[in-house]
């Protein structure tokens, strides 16, 4: 079986040029939900999967579906499925996504090239807004899959400006019917970018993901009083960022602490911060943030939580402000399934491609199939570590590795025994 | 002579309309250089100029004086001029700097009313771009009369958009000819909210102040490395924000220190801070803030200033970023003159209306006026020294108050012998 490391090449390049922002160093690209690059993204991809002669199916929520059913498949059995996501982070990368959806279709078209003759029908999947970017806080299209978000409560999310989701996918011709319900997978896989280095450090193409990382997602309000900067005495104020500044340095330093007594995989951070009004004359009344703090042990969060929120009481007691805090989520760790990591890792040996098992730090779609059928996740390397950022690079070679062990492994779960 | 409160306080009114913010308390408007909001503004300036018997003039960049040229007046005699500025910050409020226009108005309307018979024709004026919302940095058209910017230099800034004041003006229609030059005035006043608790908090209607603060604005910005929130470790991070968020506590702590052991009017204020990519599951790659620094020391700017640099040295030695600072202003405390003074002073006994020697913690145009001709600052109280907030607020009586002080310093610097 021969994956065809140009034409999985091709399909990421061509996806690379919809919302490509302009950088000095790097592929960039700005891809949200419902957008024109969005679109353009989507029409992409269907004819793809279309030239593959894979059957698209859009449903409710937007995710993508293209369904191979070889002669060889037995037409009522459970499919197997591999996929990821098209959208990104504003000025993200080109891999975070488009490396797993074009790996699947790239594994498909390699499994059709060699003639391989599966007992299963075989799915390419694209899930809708795993960046949650515009809508709601990510994963959403796999939500709905799973079953854990109600195709209505999704659709009626909206974005800054009140536009729903529904009316977003409308507008751009992408919204179906139905619901890809994904408990009906007999597996499923996902191939991703790393997002972190030890599979550069150790010079293998491939990672075996043992467990994803809980985490929690919470939103902070920090209201004081905005007033004059140049008339108001220093002991007269509310500053809302400096007590927003006391938080920052706080959670960081809790997550620190956690890292060094007890789990080195522990992070936290509070990547968007807001202040108001935002004048340089003006004492900022307005500060809101977000915290995102994330471990394989659901112990580390809860601590780093728990830190935060008295960090906000000590700031109330002493800064003469007032805080709100919410916690929209909190994910716990997901272990992957022993079926398809041990397709996975017998893929690898098959092919001669080296494999490294690790845990995900980052959340992904396979998160919520996870709990609905036997999922595996599959790491290709990431140059430094780096995404999100137009920096954000994978060898074509290791994309093609990686994608050789992803083709086999469901070449595995595809067969009548497995 | 009789100050109008009605008539004063209907002016206000009028002009609060404009731009006005729905806010559930206070009274809030949003008036930026150039905007709809601002012409308004400035036509219904004119109108009661015009109604008030007062010749309208608009300078090249966008200035507006009213004259008013009695017969007693010698023709050749330079005028003694009044006023303030018509734009706001964002969600600013209703007095700051509309008293100051409508105050000057009402001082002409009431010594007409009195049959005042002054040797020198009285100008009543409305500054362009004092708060340094939209282009530069702020009292901008009194730079321009000051002579302290050139009009080419001044039309040719722009907003964040590109667009330059001067198709901004010309878009509302205030882009006038030549240039009000302020040295030609006999003398200047200006009436402003206090924004500060003094008046306040001695139950007095007018301030006549001694010092108008000295300040420095600086740019600041702070380079990490944007990354993905969930696989960059704790020790592999380069967070932008944690740096900005040490640097916003240090220069309160700076600027605390300095009210410590020195004085007690210097401040520090970060007010603005832009966080990219700004998305809650990517680390910050990058912070821009803004630093204001005031005091009537100029040593004490420089003492906080310093340590800001400092503070960024550190930043970069201890967290992996880099940074950039600029001084873009650094403008000195500015005395006011003493024949002003005295001309308030004497104005307030006479009318039996109680004052109160103070410093301006505020810039005001007043700083630029003072360079070129003898200038007098007054101030009215502001209920619980709250400013650039819906919630500023300044009794109607007080506003009155203040206005009858203005009018009699005024009628006397507008004396032949004065």
């Amino acid at each position: 079986m021969q994956v065809r490391e140009q034409r999985l090449r091709r399909d990421i390049e061509a996806n690379a040029a919809f919302g490509s922002v302009a950088v000095e160093n790097g592929h960039g690209r700005t891809v949200l939900t419902g957008t024109e690059a969005d679109r353009e993204a989507r029409e992409y991809f269907c004819e793809r999967l279309r030239d593959a002669g894979l059957d698209v199916r859009v449903d409710g929520v937007g995710n993508i579906v293209g369904r191979w059913t070889p002669e060889s498949a037995d037409l009522d059995a459970a499919a197997v499925a591999a996929g990821s996501h098209l959208d990104s982070v504003p000025e993200g990368g080109i891999f975070d996504g488009p490396l797993g959806v074009y790996s699947a279709l790239e594994a498909v078209r390699a499994m059709q090239d060699a003639g391989v003759e599966p007992a299963r029908p075989v799915e390419v999947v694209c899930f809708t807004e795993e960046e949650g970017q515009r809508f709601d806080g990510g994963l959403l299209g796999s939500a709905v899959a799973a079953g854990e978000m109600s195709l209505e409560t999704a659709l009626a999310l909206e974005d800054e400006s009140g536009v729903t989701l529904e009316a977003a996918l409308d507008d751009i011709g992408f919204l179906g019917e139905g619901r890809v319900a994904a408990d009906e997978w007999h597996a499923w896989l996902e191939l991703h970018i790393e997002q972190s280095e030890r599979l550069e450090d150790a010079g293998i193409p491939a990672g075996i993901v043992t467990t994803i990382t809980g985490l929690s997602r919470c939103a902070i309000e920090i209201t004081g009083e905005a007033n004059h900067a140049g008339s108001t005495l220093m002991d007269d104020r509310s500053d809302a960022l400096a007590g927003a500044s006391e938080f920052v340095l706080d959670v960081e330093r809790a997550a620190r602490e956690r890292v060094e007594a007890e789990s080195d995989t522990a992070v936290a951070t509070v990547g968007k911060l807001d202040v108001g009004p935002g004048a340089p004359n003006v004492i900022p009344g307005r500060a809101e943030l977000t915290l995102d703090v994330r471990d394989i042990e659901q112990e580390s969060i809860e601590y780093v939580v728990d830190r935060a929120k008295r960090s906000l009481d000590r700031i109330e007691t002493e800064r003469d402000v007032t805080t709100a805090f919410e916690r929209p989520w909190n994910r716990h760790p997901v272990p992957m399934s022993d079926r398809c990591r041990t397709a996975l890792e017998a893929a690898g040996e098959t092919a001669n491609i080296d494999t490294l098992s690790l845990h995900s730090g980052a959340a992904h779609d396979t998160m919520h199939v996870a709990n609905v059928t036997d999922a595996g996740l599959l790491f290709a390397p990431s140059r430094d570590g780096i995404s999100h950022n137009p920096l954000e690079w994978t060898e074509w070679e290791d994309c093609a590795a990686s994608t050789r062990v992803l083709a086999g492994a469901l070449t595995r779960l595809a067969d009548a025994d497995e």
